[in-house]
């Protein structure tokens, strides 16, 4: 039997909803508001597990000093502060929706955490809206 | 692999723990001050979770301004400033705890929601008292 | 100076929003979905703040233990797990809106608090409502 | 002695925190990341409290309802999921900061509100940045 | 299907982190800011999950009331306004980790709950760093 | 008219409540669990409140960025995992209620904080147990 480990941080940005393969009609159909062409923006909160065993030495399963530090260096760095889909170069081409950003951050982890670790992401967009990715 | 979506909503409601078959004292004994024949009540916080694969064109599981407005036509607008007891149909013979509150929320909305989505309710009674359904 | 100590306490209580002296349809006109006859309900949080000078003996203005019973037996054991319109002796003749259930909790914890603390109420009704009571 | 009554919502932006008449190398080293010229954004929790006497009539300062409209219809519908630099016009000359949006919501609602009501913003830029507007 | 019914508690400590095989310099270099010989502290939130099948009699899966007393008397007694290191027996040779003591408040509570409930322990040692145990 | 700004920070720190001049009996008395010889601990949330006037270049009443640093520096570098009665100096012969920290800190950073900002301090030592310094 394992434990996970969670890791809460967080990072503000702006983004846009919109596919450019439809009308302009279309867009705002779909996204409403979320479509704004100038962006709107959101405080999002991202939880980081990871499942293990714990190491009998230190009683850790990851230190999550270790952890914080990767999701700084990793995802904040390149995610706080900007507008997901002008900064953030995996944007370019893929809708930046809450489902799209947990994918993404997963994939982004997924090579910094050995994979003897589950790693599961917990992404909310606002109180009321929130993903997780992984689901098995 | 999977993306699960939740949507938050909240209603308040008034309710009393009470099985007819049973004596006053034993109710007394059992449901202590739930049992109050005058009712007393909760803001009862709602979490409903579908979990599916994203649509390439959206990005989105589900739509979540759908999905909340599901939750408003269905479980809000019957649930939301009413008696639960007295008020809502399916507790006038089913005692109105947070299981089966729960269990009543996933029925009506697994006629709303498709199949291929799998959904969860979580439900707060209070900060401290939490119930979700199903578990497998 | 002076120092603010704050203990905040729950209770969960049924309530109806109604002016007897008005037609049913007044009530419902000004009350909407709160003069439900049957009653709902709702989470109270409450908070009690006393300001005061911090005694030199014990590095206390006020021992919140015995706030927090003080809160207990004169508020929660008459509120909690009631119903304010049928339960509660105060709200016979008041209406139980947020801003009266400050005022009449002031009013109980006022005779039990000595008069050289000022003596603050603040009342969530939901996360959304929320009253204080006196402001000077 | 008087009640205040608050009201709580919020909305979703984007903003830019930029001053036209400084270099670029002076806008940098002032407002940081929060100078990045493609927006970054929040979610912002908005408190509106007004500060009254409760109606004898009603048991309200005031309906609490009725203010929500009234924050809806002057406030969010202008400011939710928009750009506040771009769709804002307050903000046209105005960096919007949480201290610049605070006023400018307070003056939105002041006519708005009858004199007679006492009138306060508090604004949550993230979890731990929070403006209020006025202190006297 | 089953139905997750879940209490939260808290409890504060005190603890150290420290593995005597190692020198102060790999304390120090492991365990950090944890490590103080003097001993830092934490408000811990305690949440106990049992899964079950409602009763139809109560519509209780488990009367979350005992369950909230079995955890103060067989959790909260032992661990609150406690220094885990030196007050709690089951940390005298193991190093009291939010992970480790998951896992010893799973055994104690397992032997208190009957085994046709599986039963989880979540335990917040800040908001930001939780654990969960066990994970199949 | 004045607008106020605050920064949410915190720290994780063990202590315990004992009045040298009394008896151990009567320490019990007065303290109960919070007399613990072997200390326990919380994790404290501290708010610190400037209030000024909005610099018309800025846009800013303080600089929050400014404002975390000054507190990281001055308090949490001293209080964070650390134990309040024999790590920080200020508590050697102060009992370290949550008054006293709140009194302390506003001490500390009304030294750092020019003289033309009102200063003051609220200090969550639990999330029911709250304490503001200076009140008027």
């Amino acid at each position: 039997m394992k434990v996970a480990v969670t890791r809460k941080e967080h990072f503000n940005a702006a983004h846009r909803l919109h596919n450019p393969e439809w009308t302009d009609d279309k867009n705002q159909m779909v996204f409403g508001k979320c479509n704004n062409p100038n962006y709107h923006g959101h405080n999002y909160d991202l939880e980081v597990t990871l499942v293990g065993t714990p190491d009998p030495a230190t009683g850790y399963v990851y230190d999550l000093k270790v952890l914080s530090d990767l999701i700084k260096d990793h995802v904040l760095h390149h995610f706080d502060h900007k507008n997901l889909n002008l900064d953030v170069a995996y944007f370019k081409e893929l809708n930046p929706t809450a489902e799209n950003i947990a994918i993404v951050i997963w994939r982004i982890l997924r090579q910094q955490i050995d994979n003897q670790y589950d790693l599961k992401i917990k992404l909310y967009e606002t109180e009321r809206n929130v993903v997780e990715y992984p689901i098995h």
